[in-house]
């Protein structure tokens, strides 16, 4: 039985208790959050001891493995801990949010020799992975063009999460789609990006932070990609996420929408429901769960995570520099 | 470990070899098909014993529970074979095609006091598991209304089915549609049946059975369904099949439509790619895959399966109903 | 220029008198209502005489052709007195609620030798155009089975019509999906009906119809349609109706859904924004504006309607059977 | 009566063609096309005298106005002329390939005081009518962001067109999608373009030209667009072309896809028909041929058109910034 600390104990965090729960193989040691709330309420929940502090539960508690879901730009303290300690993480995606502490995370993890997976979790999402499968059979040939939507309504940064200033559509929501393009297109690399930013709605509202991202990713191998993301939908949107990929290779085309999920519901208001993941048989079988799953099995059989902390690292410079670019008002070198 | 033996190596039967190789729980010990060529390609893929005869495997083999995927009609020998010598049975739908075999076999499951589920999988199907966790909270009301479709490309009765001429559109996929619904309203009983089959297409072919089948369902409650099904749809259509679902409720209204799965393709052909159960982690979890786990969790937990012979001659009732308007040119009680 | 007048000011009525005053070959010379206020607000907005009575209408102007626009329930008296006139006319569909006023009906247009158009509005719009097209042009083959929903918002019969209660769902709406059916079959002849209703939201609102009618129709060439139709979704669907049609041949299917007209809005509300005949240069071009344009036409050209008393009455005949059977709880011959 | 001729008798000349001679204040003088083969079928089809020279045709027919729908790259010649005559114009989009000959263009009207009008079509496409209606009504509030797609399946740069190599997807498919954008926002400016290209696939088959183009416009009111395109999907795809476009406003949001325009058909393959414009009664109703209604009304009533000169200047040097961005890898201006 692997044993389990998780860092951040907001939606993510219970999300990956349940699922912690559920797999035969780990075993939910304890839990930790500086806000004293959030940390009396799992602790109640789980039946496990609660640390206002990281290094506190590290210390106290033999754990083997972390689970990090503190908000986009509080990765790296728990990460430095962990390594430090030789406990094997999986963190939560951006890698971080600054290409300095994403190279000192990803150094200080090979070092430890410990076994770091950052939770692209799309890659566990059932209609990408048969995306993956079709280009890695290659189904559509060469991937000649990449372009990607990933919106939120404004409900995300108004009033789900408490630190939206802190982060950026670009940070919360283009890794998602940016290590999808990475994935796969595995043999190129990216190399200029060029991006915009819209700073009106949000900003309006007190939230220093972009409406919406455009950006433009070139690669090494002459091909490119354009991501847009915005975080200002209203909230009438029949779901609170929007996202769409289209990729055209030279041989053929993949279209994914994840924006109706084949359910429409009309009682007070009109939504589509989600059912990527919908519990079977009281098993949690979203890409969350599937992907901690797959981490619990990488440190039980130490296989290789499929994002480790180099993909991490990549991702963040690619992030960082449509955030670059937006500033600077040119095109920026990843 | 429960033992299971597999009944009819088909798709199905192999999609079953698989799901069990990979249940903690359980443990393929045999499997059996009367046409050598698919028995001696089961033989060596799953590496267990093959038998020709049922009979034989379940004298030969200790097996606590069988899997039994034979075609439509052919359900009955090893049900009441199984139920003879206690053996716990999960059976492809329908339950049968005769009425009077079905009530003869669920006489004997509950005489020999047996595990019996009936593979109604779509219970195991996220969008319809998301739908009835929808209408048992509440958040529709009452239904007042049902109407489905599901159709397949001609493909299945064609080339994909050796014995189409056996079935009908009626009872291969009809008991699909007609499940949900007493599954969605298990307080009303369907009363009276009127349908209508066309018989051209196939026929034209030498494949004697319905293109297409329309049936209204009337229930107990004052309420109706209507199912509508068709076998003749080009194989240019986009996905094999076309299942959609209309629930009106006296509070909201659910619309499910599984024709496109959030992914499409073009290449040499345009298509709906199949992403409902894509495996993940190389685990196995489509709906069929699922219905069965849960099987090996009743036999192991000692719970009540999802759907019985109840349910089974419940629905066999039904669409027999069907068949005998769609012959009457009457209205026909249940 | 031919004289029209119009009887029924409500929604149809104004957008009928609007397309008059943008046809060069046409002229709106009087509108009747009987209710003051809306008889007013015509006078008013069109500048011609109004009348409380058809008949006084008829008898103090020289009206070369009439709009009917009155409730489902209320054209044979209109109808009689054109006819009576050799007043020319489009009537709004049903044709006649009653199948014996119906043949009354298309026996006096027969004597008196005048235009008569039942409006059919689908026949002008423009995916069951282009379906149509399809039809004829053998590019489906012959047509094995037809299935059709057409539903309405519950916003219909208890807010948008003042007369629900005479009405139905059935009556309302059926005509538009059956007419499509007799329109893409001239060859084929209905024959035989079964059709189930609801009563129960409605009713217990204290509107005494049909909440939804589900019904199977039978032709004489051995196949068959199913119409269903619905006047109770929640008002929060993005669209007020829901019509679609699947049309399966022998060569190949046809599929038209009008629930989502390539455009969708948030804001307040989600909704599908109707773009089926948006003006484009200030002219009307939705479906019933053309089909009044159609009929100009043949008044001008003495040319055969489209849709004449005969479509009309047996588009009558179909949807009297569909209420008599839900009644009787038998199927009904035509 | 206004008399016309059309330079250019390919599929939107002839469309040109018939919908003059549908228009009950036009009349088609005189055709003409470099091409001896098409000129010849135009003459006979159209009963009227037929030029293989621009010039010559003007100088033999009195004509008031012009349509011309030659290549993207070949409309200076016939526009100079037509000015210097005093001829009325209306010409397909792009008004031109290079900023210097619009310059020059726009000049030449400018001073012979005569009608010109840019063809970009969408402007009279209901869906996008709809959207304007909406965005000028208010009802999303200021737009935030733009993101459009519009690709063409690979048979438009390979088998429709004779001169893809001389164009690209940029300068035949984007004029369509920043017009629309230009049009929605009025009060702003666009002045920085960044812009990527994919040469691969057409380049292999001997077709100099972009893949795709990725491009992100800014304007002056601090808001940008996205501006994607590819003439390579697969001839697979259900529809030749695949348009959507996303705008964000603070107050609400639009989405447009013609992708799917409510009637797919199965059969040898499957498709989404193209139903926008079908013809009813006999009438051409499609955007193009209501965009030249429109252009006979501006001549014939002396009202300005909707995309005049400088319409098509500015769209030019968008579109050209956008090709210079592509090959200089820099941000430029407009």
């Amino acid at each position: 039985m692997i044993k389990f600390g998780i860092v951040g104990m907001g939606l993510r965090g219970n999300l990956f208790a349940d699922t912690l729960r559920q797999n035969p193989h780990a075993e939910l040691a304890a839990v930790s959050d500086a806000f004293p709330a959030a940390l009396e309420r799992s602790r109640e929940k789980y039946g496990v001891p609660g640390y206002a502090d990281v290094k506190e539960m590290l210390d106290k508690e033999r754990l083997d493995a972390l689970v990090i879901a503190t908000p986009d730009f509080l990765h790296r303290e728990p990460v430095l801990l962990a390594a430090e300690r030789g406990v094997h993480f999986m963190v939560e995606k951006p890698f971080s949010t600054s290409v300095e502490e994403a190279e000192e995370m990803r150094e200080a993890v090979n070092r430890a020799g410990i076994k770091c997976m950052v939770a692209f979790e799309n890659r566990w999402n059932s209609p990408f992975v048969a995306v993956k499968e079709a280009v890695s059979g290659g189904e559509i040939g060469d991937i000649l063009t990449i372009n990607a939507r990933l919106n939120d309504t404004i409900y995300v940064p108004t009033k789900m999460l408490k630190w939206s200033t802190g982060s950026s559509p670009g940070w919360f929501l283009l890794p998602h789609a940016t290590d999808i393009a990475l994935w796969l297109k595995p043999e190129a690399s990216p190399v200029r990006v060029y991006a915009v930013g819209t700073k009106k709605k949000l900003a309006g509202m007190g939230i220093d932070t972009y409406d919406s991202i455009q950006s433009v990713v070139s690669f090494d191998d002459g091909t490119h990609a354009a991501f847009t993301t915005s975080w200002v939908l209203p909230e009438s949107m029949p779901l609170i996420y929007d996202f769409k990929y289209e990729i055209i290779g030279d041989s053929g085309a993949l279209y994914v929408d994840l924006a109706d999920q084949m359910v429409r519901q009309a009682g007070g208001v009109y939504r589509h429901v989600h059912t990527l993941g919908t519990p079977i048989n009281g098993q949690l079988t979203s890409a969350p769960s599937c992907m901690l799953n797959a981490f619990v099995n990488h440190v039980r059989l130490d296989t290789a995570p499929e994002a480790g902390a180099d993909a991490g690292l990549l991702n963040t410079k690619l992030v960082d520099a449509i955030h670059r670019s937006a500033a600077s008002g040119h095109a920026e070198k990843i």
